[in-house]
């Protein structure tokens, strides 16, 4: 039997992140990272093989990263783990034993069970799959008709691509605007704009009642009675963890699907850690449990897990999930940290939200300038940053993390409004008017009337 | 006489911030602002007329971002301050009384006294004086070969745009490197070959010994005897702070020239405050006195001064000069906030520096995809984050205001080791291998090593 120190299942980022943190505190441990997939795909690339990238090959994530961080890789598949024998047994027969487990097992596509039609040929999910999807995107080649259910980013951005693509592309989602969860309506309503200027069609605040068609989709009928014709159907309404492994293992697993983990990333067996998609998630604001599933989040985690394997660390812990997304849609770019006003509200806080419309470069007459609009939610109570919602260019994404920092510091309001930054005419807004600090000032001015 | 509330003197980025500050904070207040110049040049964006904009009309501060505040705009030159009587006295003969004055006269270029020939025909200066500038264009029409003399940002970027609009331009800098008060040689080396690939010619670690002409300039002499032809010279070696005003009216000025502040920007007078380039300014990080002058800075103390001018408030409050850049050449980005791994040396600190190179894009196969390089540099004692280094596309900008944060929060290695960010392919770097993160944990590896 195989004796490995620190044995990591799952490929993808937070499994990749997991070993080559363990190689990289703990460079005396073997680690061995087994994955089900050949080749493993950047999971936020995706949706750009069906357009931009032109195919897989390009947004697969190179094995180098694992051998030259000096983890072992073993392609196949775990069955069964024993946590009493401290031992992984594989579909081949083979059993390893190890000191530290992590489970970066992922999530896998949510097969709608209330809706019809889902099992109609060119009805398509999109897993983190390459073969699945290779096959997927010779499929699409005689496909002009898309229909696209769920306005998540997954929806959006595949939209984008095969809209690019040429295809004729509707977005079918259930709440008032697409991407509802990460954005208020005001930048929600900025991205659909952006879709239809790029040829994408939505219908929003409608339910899909069935898949139609006969053995090869056909049309998709809504709640209306409405039937929009489809060659291709895609469905993007959310993953579920990927945590029968643990949970035939005997390990704890909350209501919503995912493996119990506490800050350190660990479960209930502190020598088993469990990582990204298929690890239970806090919200950092709000503390209720949350279906979030991030690649940059999942980092994160695996991260925690990687320092924490073998001694843990107070100052190296995880602190709850702030999901901080961001997406482009064509030179138009839109990012969100924390919560928006919507949930702050539902959730029962009490906020001071502030929006400024500026400029990301100055003076204006600048070539590619572009319009920025930054909008914060304030908590009334202490004055702290609860999230933030950016709209702009090629700056969204970074802008975005400032203010992921902003709302992990939990920063005020007055410290926003006192902070230094750095500004100039062919990369920022200018100093004057730069939008996060007016969005902020303006939270300052109501707060004082 | 006339009585105003609050009269501010000076009206570029941290005299016309002070005013709309003080209005919108002060609502019920009478707001004037004075200043010299018919218009006002958005001051970050002088090296962009000589190229990209195509002259200075492009690149003139709207007086609309004033009357919309409803603050008073006076045409006019502030000569004295009566502090006991609360008086101003213009140039034309007129006098205003004030309840609060806010000095906000900004600084000139440094004519450099040990410096034979600046006196010559086509020795030019970069002063914030449209006229002077736009005269200093037709001018250069004729000249070919320009010789910039000081390698800091304002003459890295004339030389840029120089270069672009078709002269031969060669950049003398005393110190090893171009940039070297912002960046360590890894980024300064980095800027030096974007110059050079855009054409522009480098000459450091080398004097100026004289520049030579009959008239009119023809050469710059080098203390090695070599000689540079010029038809023009552009003097780049700094800002000195307009006190005059407030030394001649009994206020306090330090040893470097600037009027002495607290840190509500206030002067030794209570009810006067000084903004921008003229006023005080002390070190974040090293609690030093500095001579760094940036619109950025200077907008951050204005809006402190406007927010205190009636009230004091200590989460109000400026607590010390945190230098931010930021720049381009070309489609490169250089940005810095903090310290440098060289100033920390040698004004005492214990550093240990991580420097990761990655991409602003993933899959890398994405077009634009631009190399990112991260260098931080952090405190052994306690592993607080004191400077950052950023080299990459067009999101440097904002990464550096990130890391600028990180500083002002004074969050340590293992905060951002455990930092949540958001990642896109079309708009950052990968989650996996985020150059910020990944030069934290090579900090990490270092200090616990």
């Amino acid at each position: 039997m195989k004796q490995i120190d620190v044995l990591v299942i799952g490929g993808s980022a937070a499994g990749i992140v997991a070993a080559t943190t363990a190689r990289s505190f703990y460079p005396d441990r073997k680690v061995m990272l087994i994955r089900k997939e050949e080749k493993v795909l950047v999971p936020c690339g995706i949706p750009y093989m069906f357009g931009t990238l032109g195919g897989s090959e390009k947004n697969v994530v190179p094995d180098q990263v694992l051998s030259g961080a000096g983890v072992d890789l073993v392609v196949g598949e775990a069955v069964s783990i024993d946590q009493e024998k401290k031992t992984c047994s594989l579909a081949d027969g083979s059993v390893l034993q190890f000191e530290k487990l992590v489970l970066a097992t992922g999530s896998t596509p949510v097969q709608p069970g209330w809706l019809p039609g889902t099992d109609l040929e060119n009805v398509f999910f999109i897993p983190k799959n390459k073969e699945y999807l290779d096959n997927q995107s010779i499929e699409f080649e005689s496909c002009n008709k898309v229909v696209v259910i769920g306005g998540g980013f997954i929806g959006v951005e595949m939209a984008d691509e095969l809209v690019k693509a040429g295809k004729d592309v509707t977005i079918v989602e259930l709440l008032p605007h697409v991407l509802s969860l990460a954005f208020d309506e005001e930048l929600a309503m900025k991205a659909e704009e952006a879709l239809r200027k790029r040829g994408v069609k939505i219908v929003s605040g409608r339910k899909v009642q069935k898949i139609v068609g006969d053995g090869k989709v056909s049309a998709v009928l809504l709640d209306d009675g409405e039937t929009l014709d489809a060659d291709a159907v895609i469905l993007s309404v959310g993953y579920q963890p990927n945590s029968e492994l643990a949970k035939n293992a005997g390990l704890g697993v909350n209501d919503l699907g995912f493996i119990r983990v506490n800050e350190y990333m660990r479960t209930e067996n502190p020598d088993i850690f469990a990582v990204g998609d298929c690890a239970e998630k806090f919200s950092f604001i709000t503390r209720t449990p949350k279906r979030t599933m991030l690649a940059s989040t999942s980092c994160a985690e695996a991260r925690i897990a990687g320092m924490n394997l073998y001694k843990l660390s107070t100052v190296r812990s995880f602190t709850g999930t702030l999901s901080i997304f961001c997406t482009a849609i064509g030179d138009e770019a839109f990012g969100a940290a924390g919560v928006t006003e919507n949930l702050a509200n539902e959730r029962g806080f009490e906020v001071v939200t502030g929006l400024f419309e500026g400029i990301d470069r100055h003076p204006g007459s600048l070539p590619d300038t572009h319009v920025q609009i930054v909008k914060l939610i304030a908590s009334v109570d202490s004055g702290i940053i609860l999230g933030g919602e950016v709209y702009g260019g090629s700056s969204v994404g970074e802008l975005t993390n400032l203010i992921g920092f902003i709302i992990q510091n939990r920063m005020t309001v007055d410290a926003v409004l006192t902070s230094q930054i750095g500004t100039h005419p062919l990369l920022t807004a200018p100093p004057t008017a730069y939008p996060l600090i007016k969005a902020a000032e303006s939270i300052a001015r109501k707060r004082i009337g």
